[in-house]
Order: structure tokens, then sequence, then C-alpha cells
């Protein structure tokens, strides 16, 4: 038996062990237990509290950890080693910031002052379109070159000082457009992210732009790409292209110049303390024993979830309006690294890998789907993410806010049994005949898992913070569980069959499709009256 | 043995039957089976052809409906009866819309006809803020208050020309700043959406709005609410009170004075097609035998997915950016009606209910999360949802769309086998150790389930017709899992702790707390600065 299955065995006896003690039991444990399960670093405290856990089991999981060999793994990334061995690259966006030391050759700082001192041009005017200062951005890019920087804009929204911001992304013209809508060409700068800039739905949505801006008007537009002549190409000229690295993935680039519409936005010097704040979280997982990491607690307490307990979905909840885009991101970063069915070396995974990810906004969920987390069949464990200090905010909206993500976490762990729900309706009044009818439905079975991540407050360092936080447990759990979490093979083939479809859609020409997919695509004909 | 566990053995003997066949199977049968797993009504197609089922088990699930009493329960419903027993109360939403007759003595139509002329007396002028006429409208409202509005204002984006609509519904008040952020307080409109007027989130937005109008313009604010008391005492004038009615639950108000914002947004002759539409769908649900009744088949697919499949999750991916926020309306109708853990009469379920609801738009999902859809662990049902013509969208870009979301379906179905992968990767040049090296990753192991509801157009009455036929879904499946689909005892936990834990932050006092609320409560007053 190997130490990896060796850890995995000892941590079926811990949850067999656990298996009869609930939340309640194990909370009434006491102050110590709840501290032990706590940590915090760079303005994040993780609370691991509300857990089925105990601290003999997060000792097999960090010996689980050890055997899955998480610090060599770690140290390979951060010495720029080829991680991602399927694309034959290494995964330095920890450089981006700081973090560790960019590839030999690589100007990783040039690249950021040269964009970071673009986006102060366009904030000071000095860039100005044909009718003046810039008022505007139009950010065109889809996956990794959109979903970080919208999430990290409404999360910022209060440092937002610059142009105003818009994300144009899906491949349908509705997106564009409705982006645009009541904009100036004249004073709107198009920024166009894509790496190989032959992303479909970005260069499409380019087109648009060029359209939308006026004849000759490319030249005033931006990109972010890693294909200079084709930029050139489009139109755009070599001195407005900004490049991209071949050692980040796209939904690890926010860091690079994929972020410049959040830059011009936010300034550079909020933009650099956005990469401090996710450099101090580097340094914490890459200096950090295991016992205290917050990256590597947090993913452990992921695979307990998932793996021993058997969760197959995880809800996660910002609690706050200005954090709604970041379930979005997250779900790219998760389940786009560690969606995966065979290990690095392209054998079977022998244990499910990622649960789903799904969330929104608290307390707005609580008016929504928080029945099902409370009283549905199935358990979902819950994420919640919150912020002590409120920032341009009401403080007295701002603990309301507080008191129900605390709340939340409480009922789902603590529950309300049976005969609570009988006695509390009893002596508010109730009759026997409404509480024999009426407590089964107002009983809450409690024990069901959650976790808070606080911070301190919600500004551009502990944003940092987070991201980075939640990049370091995908590759904690990715190390653990022997996938390659930056590839995304998984995208490929819809990709080919799209291409293969659309003469089927263009010409009515089903020959050679299946019979679902040929019915399906004749229907479409005779309904879009272009048949 | 009653009729019902009959069925349900019945269907767990189909379950095994079809448990070796593939999708490549099944849909290699021919046309006849997708056309037999196909039905069409109101502008609305629903394909379960790549569903793992076949049409005797569809005759299962129809044998398990009427076992569940899935007619009679709907004509109860229909005729008002009091089917939400665990509050007394019908559920007549579809009289909202003329589906069917409202309950004795109220007068839905002269209600309905209220609140549209106030909208278009907005719309025109003729309604005026202190600075003129109405530019911007802001719906304060929370759940159904919200959801439902916001959803079908931005699916329906088009169709909007009256004043620009905004929604602030969180209790963090930062929602509120944000979303009047610019706007002209002498020309804005704040429509206070709550039943009771007791909403805490919606109470304290309104408080923010009524000091953000400026000093005595509450008499220029409009309610909806079935409290006009407690307008009165805010300071809203009885006329400008629009009522909403016992009978209809918060997710399903979207139909009544609820849709007011929304009314003013696209006029109130595109608000009666939106009525009209789902009217139509009522009537199709009401009159249409189960064999071809779209809500029915769509239910029993989910019953099949989620009882005989066992999957715990369905992926919701509408095409096309205008439906970017059905997934959050829908969220709350399924899990808020149907994530229950008790029957009707108390009893604990037998069988696991509703699945995790989640998504998000494609193209966008595809360069995110569907990298696990196709390769992860854990099979995830997806409904694609579609519109065959565009609505002010370029056509080109449309086909393209289209493209993709067939192609996705197609992808999951049949995946790309090891074999295929090896050989096609031979075909296009690639070296045998690359193919050894990396077959095994681009591999697709497909036979995943997809269902594909194709809209004519994305129009009032089209997505009428779509969400009244997710409503009768939902009745049908709560029929057969026997659970009250119009309460929500669920939320009401969570509400009383909040507001015992909030002194507990406001004065640091934590005795009486469980020691990891308490332990959590410490830190946020440690760090809040208030402390």
């Amino acid at each position: 038996m190997t130490a990896q299955e060796a850890a995995w065995r000892a941590l079926e006896d811990h949850a067999a062990r656990l298996s009869g003690r609930s939340l309640r039991d194990l909370v009434a444990q006491g102050p110590e237990r709840c501290a032990a399960l706590t940590a915090r670093a760079c303005g994040l405290t993780l609370d691991l509290a509300k857990e089925r856990l105990d601290g003999a089991a997060m000792d097999g999981l960090i010996a689980l950890a050890r055997a899955g060999r998480v610090e060599a793994e770690r140290d390979d990334m951060a010495s720029g080693r080829p991680v991602n061995a399927t694309e034959g690259r290494a995964a330095l966006h920890m450089a981006l910031r700081g973090g560790v030391p960019p590839p030999e050759g690589a100007d990783a700082v040039g690249a950021r002052d040269r964009f970071l001192a673009f986006a102060e041009s366009v904030r000071s005017g000095a860039f100005r379109g044909r009718g003046g200062a810039i008022t505007d951005v139009v950010n065109i890019g889809i996956g990794g070159s959109d979903l970080g920087p919208a999430m990290a804009a409404r999360a910022l929204s209060p440092f937002l000082d610059g142009p105003a911001l818009h994300f144009a992304s899906n491949i349908d013209g509705a997106h564009f457009a409705d982006a645009v809508r009541g904009l100036d060409p004249a004073r709107t700068l198009a920024v166009v992210c894509s790496k190989t800039f032959t992303t479909q739905e970005t260069t499409a949505n380019a087109l648009l732009a060029r359209n939308w801006l006026g004849a000759g008007e490319a030249e005033r537009m931006v990109a972010v790409s890693a294909n200079p002549s084709a930029c050139r190409a489009f139109g755009i000229p070599e001195d407005r292209v900004f490049g991209l690295w071949d050692w980040v993935g796209g939904r690890y680039s926010l860091w690079s110049a994929a972020g410049l519409a959040l830059a011009i936005g936010i300034g550079a010097e909020n933009f650099r303390a956005f990469l401090a704040g996710a450099a101090a979280m580097d340094r914490h997982f890459l200096e950090t024993p295991l016992e205290a990491n917050l990256p590597v607690l947090y993913a452990l307490s992921g695979i307990w979830r998932r793996n021993l307990l058997g969760h197959g979905a995880t809800a996660l909840i910002p609690y706050g309006h200005r954090l709604s885009r970041l379930v979005a991101h997250l779900q790219q970063l998760e389940l786009e690294s560690l969606g995966k069915r065979v290990d690095k070396r392209g054998r079977a995974l022998p244990r499910p890998g990622a649960p789903v990810l799904w969330g929104a906004p608290g307390t707005d969920a609580q008016h929504s789907f928080f029945q099902m987390l409370h009283q549905g069949g199935e358990i979902v464990p819950v994420d919640f993410i919150a912020a002590a200090q409120p920032v341009a905010a009401d403080p007295a909206h701002h603990r309301i806010l507080l008191a129900n993500c605390l709340a939340q976490g409480q009922a789902l762990a603590f529950g309300r049994s049976q005969g609570e729900t009988e006695a509390e309706m009893r002596a508010s009044g109730a009759s026997e005949e409404d509480i024999a009818r009426l407590a089964p439905h107002r009983t809450f079975p409690g024990n069901r898992p959650s976790t808070t991540i606080l911070l301190d407050r919600l500004d551009p360092e502990t944003l940092g913070a987070l991201i980075a936080f939640y990049e370091h447990k995908v590759f904690t759990q990715a190390a653990i569980w022997g996938v390659n979490p930056f590839d995304q093979w998984g995208v490929e083939l819809g990709k080919t069959l799209a291409a293969r479809l659309l003469p089927a859609l263009e010409t009515g020409d089903t020959g050679g499709l299946d019979p679902a997919t040929a019915a399906l695509a004749e229907r479409v004909r005779g309904l879009d009256g272009g048949g």
C-alpha cells in the first residue's frame, strides 16, 4: 500500500469514528476546538469550526497532503518547472505579482509597468478618443479574459474612479449590443483580450466593436494578446498590444495585462495593491507549514467533504452585493482546473474530484434557494464569504448583513429539532392541532457543514489575497487528486463539433449528423425564418 | 403495495433494462425515437432525445404521474382549492394571467388594469418626478419581488423602451448605493415591493430610497404590497399602493403588480403579451393529455434523472446573454418549491427531491465550467435553452450561438472514445508518443444526458410561456414527490437567529451563543473597527 493509500485508509477510519458525532456534539467540545480549526493570514480568517471535523481528522488530512507531495509540487510550481505537463509549460502566475521570480529572460516587471502606464494615460486623459478623454471602456474577452476582471470590477466598485467599465464576452451579438448601448464611440476604448487572438467569441465581438467605433478606428483599439501579428492584421498597431505569457493560463491571467480594463477602472496604485495582496498570500502559501497554511487547510476540508463525507456540491455564498460575480470566477478556476477524469499520467481517477460549485450572494439567496440548503433531501455544504468592515456602505446595514451570515451558518449546523420546534410553538401559544400539523415542516435537521471566510475588509489588497487563496487551494487539491490544474482538454470537442455543425445550420444539409442532432438542426432551420 | 410504489418499482426495472444502453445506442435507434421524445406547444419545443430514456420508460413515468394523481392535483389547484395546505391558501397565480378564473370576489382584471395604467402614465410622462418625466425606476424588493422582474427585464431588453430599470435587493447597503449611482433623484421613481411591507431588506432599502429621494418625497414613491396601512405609515399615499393577493406566493408573483417595474420598462401591451404567453401554457398544461403535456414530460424526465439515474444536480445553460438571470429566477422557483424533506402530511420523504440547480449562459460557460461537465468525475445532466430566431441581434452571430449549443449536447451525449481520439490524433500527424501521452486527456466519456428547450424566439409571449412551463413542471414534480410547492418554512429559522445575533454584534455580548458562533462574532467585532 502506498503512503497515499494508507493516508486515505486512515481518513476513512476518522470518518467512521466521526459519523455518529453531530455538529452540535463537536462544537459543544468548546472554544479550543474552534480555535484549533481557525487560521488567519493576509487579512483573511478561515473558520472551519462548523465542519464535521476534529483535530485528529485534520491531522490525518495533513498526512494525506504530505503523502501527496503537496509541498514538493508547490515548490516545483514556484521554481518554474513545467508542472503543466500535458502542455509542457510552467505555471507562474505568481510571478505576475512578485510572489516568485519570473522565468529567465521574461521581463514581467517591465510588462506590468507598461500596461499600468497605459492605464494611467487613459485615466488622465493623455490617451484620448477622437471625441475627447475616454469615458467608457469595453472589455472584449471570454473565460479568463472576462470573468476575473468583471468580478474584480464589481468587488471593488468603491475604488472605480476612472472611465466606466463594460464587458462583452458572449458570441450572442446581444451581449456587445447591450454593453455599448448609450455609449459614445468617440470616447469609448475597446480592449480586446485573447491570448491567441483566434478565440471565436472575442474576434467576432472585436469585429462588432471595430464597426461600432467607426471607419479607421481599429488603431484606437487596444489588444491584450500573445499574437501581435494577428492584432496588426486586424488593424491594432503594435504599440497598442500588451503581451500575455505562455506560462500563465487564462483562468490565472487576471494579474497580467488581461487585467488592463480593471487597472483603467481602479488605477495603477490600487492595481498594485491588488497584486501585493496576492503576493502576500503566495508567500504565506510557500512558506507556512501545512498545519497553519490557509489554502492547504481549506483544500483539505474540501477533500474531507468530497471524498470522506461524499458531498457532491458546494454552495458558495458571498455576503454582499459586490461579490456577486465571485461565484462565476471561481467556477472557472475550480471546475476547469479540477473537473478531470484522469490523473496527470492519464490514469482514471479512483475518487471523484471537484464537486459542483454554485451559489449566489446573501442575503438574496436566503430568499431563494436557502430553503433547500436547510431542508432539502441532499446536504450541500456551504462556504460563506463576508467582510468584517464595511467599505462605502452604511455600518448598520453591514451589521445586519453579517448577523444574517452568521445566523445561516448557525441554523445549518445546529438546526432545530422537532422537539424544540414543538416546544417553541407551544410557548408561543400554538394549538396542539397546529403543532402536530406544522412542526414537521418547521423542523430543521441541522448537522450541515459550513465554512466561513472572513475578510477584514473588501479592498484591493484583500481581494488579491482572496483570489490567490483560491488559486492555491485549487493547486493543493490538484496535487492530492493527482490532476493537472492547468490544462482544459475538455473544452476541445465542443469547439470542433460546433465548427462542423455551423454549415448544417447555414445550408440545412444535415447529412452525416446523428438523428438527434439532425432533428434539432432541422427544427432550428424550420423556425428561424431563414430555412 | 400502493399504485405509486408499483409505478416506482416498474421504473426501477426500466432503469435496470436501460443501464447498459448508452446514448449512442439509444439515439442510433433512429429518428422515430427522437420524434417520440420531442413535443411542442406555445412556441416551445421540448427535446428529450438525448436523455437516457426510451418510449417504454416514458410510459412508466406517465404511469407514475397518474398514480401520483397529477391530473387531480392540477385540477384542485386550478379550481382554487387550498392546495397550499400548511398555510391554508389557494395557489392561483394562473388567475393573474387569465389562465383560470380568480377566486370569488377578487377583481384580478381590475387590479391588473390599474397597475398597467399607472405603468403607462409613467411611460407617457403623465406621472412626473419633481424634476420632470421619470427617466429611471428603482425596484426595491427581494426574492420573488426582485428575481422575476430582473430576469424578465434582461430577457426582454430589446423591448425596453421606457425609463431605465434598476434593482436593489440585498440588505448590503452597497446594493442600493450602486443601483442609484449617477441617477437623478428628481426623475427617479422608487417602487417598493413587499407583500407584508416588513421584509427586512426591503424596508431597509426603502428607507435608503426615501432619504436619497429627498425630504417629503415618500409621497412620490410607489408600493406593491398587501399591507396598505404600513405603506401609509411609511409615507406612501394609498392611491400609490398596488395590491398583492394572498393566493399568490412570492416566487409566483411576477404576473401581478410585483411586475410593475417590468411593465414600466416594456409597456402595458408587451406585459399583456407576456401574460398571454403564460396563459396559453396554462391552458396547455390544464387540457393536454399527460403524454403530450410539455411541463409534465419535462417534470418526468427530471424525476428519471434524479430518482432513477441518481443525478444530484442539473446544469441550466441558456444560450444567450439576455437569459443570464434566468438561472437565479429558476433557482428560487425550483429549490424553494421542491427543496423539502417532508411530504404534505409531514412524513419524511422516501426519495431525494430537488437536485441542485446551477448554471450560467453559454457560450460563456463553455469557457468556464464545461470542462467539468464533459470530463468531470460526476455526471451532471444539462438543460439547454435557446431561441431559434434572433431578436435585435446579428443573424450570423446567432447561428454560431446555436451551433455551439447543439454541439455541446452532441459532445455530452456521444463523447469521443479513446480509440477515436487516437485515430484522430494519428490522422492529424501526432507522434505515437504524443498519442500515448495525450489521448487519455483528450478522450470524452460521453453518455451524459441533456435536454434542449428551444424557443421560437425570445419575446414577451414566449418568455411568459417559458416561465409558466417551469412553474407547471415544478408543480408536477411536487405532486409526484408529495410535497407542498407553495410554502417555504425552511427560511424561517435563519431569520429568527439573525434577529438574536444582531445585538451580539452590536454590543459584543456573546453570552448564550454556541462556541463557534461566539468566536466568529467576537472576531467580527475585533476586526470591524467598531468593537
